[in-house]
């Protein structure tokens, strides 16, 4: 076994979904609906594979669906993307996060990074010899109503061997949404340093007003050194299927393509075509996904809240950090496992998203997903209070 | 962009699959069935995608996709495999071969491939930061009916830095069929030099009487060292769907997985599925297959002999080799360039599989398809005679 992935552990997610179905939890642990997306996107995945798109794709991705992700960031972002040199399809952002990285970075190169941070992003680090360097995401306070980081922490990563940032917005776990003032001070950052930037924005339709998602490559500046990576697995609940890509110039697509044509080569055909159609459904879907799940984190925040589980309202995506400190447990991986053991509901403990010198800063957290139909969020608030 | 991807060329499918489409050539060049696989099998799809298998699947791979791994490695081979820790479902045997040397080789360590190699082996050897060593198969000549290599220079390939031999058979792009003395002789140099094995069987379904394809780890002491690599694509004819495993010891599947979780996390559910239902096919679907393709190698030998392009029929897998050095073209690239844009068929030149420096070994071949409808091959033929 190679030095790169011996200490890898086992994924968090793996761990409590399997610790979940043991235990019959309701599980609000790993980021999945449990319910599908729109049925006409289920039904268009059903023509694509009836119709015979059934043999390889292209390797960058199929025609139709490198030109509905150009389009869509015209509609939404007034990014103009070329789709014959400016768009890779990936196995999901997963896969286009694992490419960019190994296709950029060179041993020794350093990559910037606000922790918590979804645990992919260090382990490609890792694999591509490279070193990150962290910044602290820190909760709201009495200054800051919102999750917030310290611009001056931030600039000290900068450094001579700095080959990329890599930001989430909006944020998971912590559902922080970078807003126009921070993501200036981000590329203006990019830009002294002469960094590239790697927007990981898959919850990018998943945002709760005032909160809105503004896109880092349209930062002026940004769009010749920005790589966005995005998925159809979050906008359209269909995360089982696996299509991502990445969006930049065509240099760096061609970075992300070499690595990606012997890392799987290409993607299953009629998920490409399915997600193609969804990137075109009219902006009434996207206005009332973001609804439906400003409903369902209201409804969380209040249950954690009633439990007393002090949650932390997010802008965007589908999870809340809950405060667990003041409950007495040695740390959120004990927490997390008496939850979903004794309790009957599964939630993720963060500091697998911290390094490990940092874990004081997520021991006292718990994150729960509310990307979850109303009846289970409900079931799980009956556990919680009858039990917790 | 990083060093370790820097030289990799546009991989030679992209390149001739475009050309194809761009003359409109009859593409016998990349390996993809221009039909489909069992009507029955498409309709699993639908099912699973109408059935609502469309979140994350396990990252490992669906329970139901690995107890049909296990159960037709049973039925084939007489195979022991636990499903639940000896495999692991890759998107596509592609991914499976680049997780699998991720996750074993270091920096240093050496990787014996035969030559010609499936171009991504070596590709990703260079990633991983190791260093291929070669074996050359030589071309049937008056002491040999087959594909051979010489056992010397296997021998001589060993070294205390080897990490593992990659072997792939039914061999593209050859068509060998390594049989059961030679696999013995595998073994026997894996064992002694305490060497690994990773056995790319993606084509085991297709072999051709008397030919038949022996699974490496079921020569004695090979079990407890051998990565096995193989997927639904060529099997069930859907190469488009990704869906590919490895089978291995708990310990070296534990390698693939920890770099698979990273590298793509998991695989198109609704495709595991399928895939699955597609492995417990009744034994005459396979024998079909085989004969169906037997057929179908005849006709393109046939009419590439017709036409004086040489052809060494193979034993396996879905390629011919033809030879073409007394044509006068100053490479296979040429060759294969002008038949694609001036004669109307596309075929891809095997220097793309051999070392810079191994290159004359293969400039006199040109690799045909055969998994074509016959009416593709036919008006294939017909190009041939008219314009060659
Ligand atoms: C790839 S599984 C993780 C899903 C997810 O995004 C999360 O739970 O954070
Ligand atoms: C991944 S595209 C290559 C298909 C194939 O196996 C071949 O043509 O050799």
């Amino acid at each position: 076994i190679a030095a790169r992935i011996r200490d890898f552990p086992t994924t968090v997610f793996t761990e409590f979904s399997a610790l979940a179905q043991k235990h019959q939890a309701v599980n609000l642990g790993q980021g999945f609906p449990d319910f599908d997306g729109p049925e006409e996107i289920r039904e268009a995945a059903v023509r694509a594979v009836r119709g015979g798109v059934n043999q390889y794709a292209v390797s960058s991705g199929a025609v139709v669906l490198k030109e509905a992700v150009a389009e869509h960031a015209l509609r939404f972002y007034g990014q103009k993307v070329d789709p014959g040199s400016e768009v890779i399809v990936t196995n999901g952002a997963t896969e286009a996060l694992f490419d960019v990285t190994l296709g950029l970075v060179d041993p020794g190169d350093e990559v910037i990074v606000f922790e918590p941070y979804y645990d992919s992003y260090v382990a490609n680090v890792t694999m591509a010899g490279g070193v990150p360097r962290y910044v602290l995401l820190r909760p709201p306070d009495a200054d800051h109503a919102r999750w917030w980081y310290d611009p001056a922490e931030l600039e000290a990563q900068f450094t001579s061997k700095t080959k990329f940032i890599l930001l989430n917005t909006p944020h998971n776990p912590t559902g922080k949404v970078f807003d126009r003032a921070e993501l200036e001070h981000i590329a203006s950052l990019c830009i002294r340093h002469d960094v590239l930037a790697v927007a990981d924005e898959v919850y990018e339709h998943i945002t709760f007003e005032p909160a809105r998602h503004v896109r880092l490559a349209t930062i002026p500046g940004m769009a010749e050194r920005t790589i966005t990576i995005s998925s159809g697995g979050k906008s359209f609940s269909f995360t089982g299927w696996k299509v991502g890509w990445a969006i930049g110039t065509p240099a760096l697509c061609s970075a992300v393509q070499k690595t990606h044509q012997f890392v799987t080569f290409a993607v299953a055909g009629p998920m490409q075509h399915a997600i193609a159609e969804a990137l075109r459904l009219p902006d009434a879907y996207f206005i009332e996904l973001a609804q439906s799940y400003r409903k369902k984190r209201d409804l969380l925040v209040e249950m954690l809240d009633t439990v007393g589980l002090r949650p932390i309202a997010p802008d965007g995506a589908y999870f809340v950090m809950a405060q667990i400190g003041h409950l007495g447990f040695p740390d959120d991986f004990e927490f997390c496992r008496y939850l979903t053991r004794d309790i009957g509901v599964a939630a993720i403990p963060p500091t697998a998203f911290y390094a490990e010198h940092h874990r004081v800063h997520g021991s006292h957290l718990a994150r729960f997903a509310f990307c979850k139909r109303d009846e289970t969020l409900l079931s799980a608030r009956e556990k919680l209070l009858a039990r917790l």
